[in-house]
């Protein structure tokens, strides 16, 4: 390969990157706006971050897009190959975060007709550690940096207990006060949505410890 | 490209789809067993299936490598490109709907040391369509088929409305008896579970259709 190819290629390899970055970025945005939709009960804003999912899906079609021209031009091998091939699923799982963000606002929409069940507490909490795994895990791809994304997998533990946590006392509501079913159910599906944006982050965790270590590590303790 | 090389190439092809084919047999076996060890209150058959997930996660390892190892030889371009890389996207979605199989399974040995809460029903269909869905996704991948991909996209709807269903019934048993209470919320976690394998057969089918009819189709509705 010429330096000039060379070059160009790993110009290439920093546009990914920085379009990963960016959709990030705006995925972040979406769990924040989402939470504060609910939590402020701001049905515009609702609304916007329903709107908004559109430019995280019209980014999964670009960068695969981009992915897919890389790999049908400069035929990358070994490391590359693998750092592309990576950031085609991670794509994936980003845009799946948006899908739970959408979820999300579409729900505050529906509490927002009904009187306020409880002050939140553990949603936020496990919202910014849902949003701070998901910031983790794309710093740890684009550094290639398995410590930190140990880090990730780690801290989904955090946001499982506090799902449970979150499961039990609103089912401690809908069993005093039948009245207060349809919001509980409401909110016990918004902790799912976030548990299930933290295992997005992790499975991304998971792959890029994959990418850094090699296949042994994967599926840890699972024996594969 | 030499025609010695056009069908070595084509039969790289070949093993992937049959690789994939074999993996995603596996997953329905996982599902099927997973639910026969939750009905028929068999612990045995439920610690076979956990372990069995190692099997699924060693044939997404190997997936994963064979189509790195062919976009490294063979260095294919458009339409075997996109192939290739959405044989890596859909293998994650597999090994992810092992995990939830894994995760009946261990929720069957759990449900094994209570008594029954009643009689299933609507899981069983649930779990019925969602592992026809499975079968169907990968068939529209390997077929290229968009008419099946879009009939694999309308069943999500009946399975999240089975879904609801069982989430409302054992709600009641919650609310009548407190006694249930754990059974019942061991049981609504199943029924998520299987939701969520329907959705990553619909994730497939969605992906299945943007292969086939390009990309204005993946975000249906959604203005990408």
């Amino acid at each position: 390969m010429t330096k000039h190819l060379m070059s160009q290629f790993d110009a290439d390899l920093k546009e990914i990157r920085s379009m990963l970055l960016e959709m990030g970025g705006k995925v972040e945005k979406m769990i924040t706006d989402s939470m504060k939709a609910l939590i402020e009960r701001d049905t515009e804003l609702a609304l916007a971050t329903i709107e908004y999912d559109h430019e995280i899906n019209r980014l999964e079609v670009e960068i695969d897009e981009r992915c897919l021209e890389v790999l049908a031009l400069r035929q990358p091998t070994a490391r590359d190959l693998r750092f592309i091939t990576l950031a085609l699923k991670i794509v994936t799982d980003l845009e799946r975060i948006g899908d739970q963000c959408r979820n999300i606002a579409k729900r505050a929409t529906e509490l927002n007709y009904l009187p306020p069940l409880k002050p939140y507490i553990d949603l936020p909490r496990m919202a910014a550690i849902a949003a701070s795994m998901v910031t983790e895990a794309l710093d740890a791809f684009v550094r290639g940096d398995d410590e930190l994304a140990y880090g990730v997998c780690r801290r989904d533990d955090e946001v499982d207990l506090l799902n449970e946590q979150i499961q039990r006392e609103l089912l401690t509501f809908m069993i005093e006060d039948t009245t207060t079913i349809t919001r509980a159910i409401q909110i016990t599906a918004i902790a799912k949505c976030l548990e299930r944006v933290a295992d997005h982050a992790t499975n991304v965790a998971e792959m890029v410890i994959f990418m850094v270590k090699g296949k042994d590590i994967r599926h840890l303790g699972s024996g594969a």
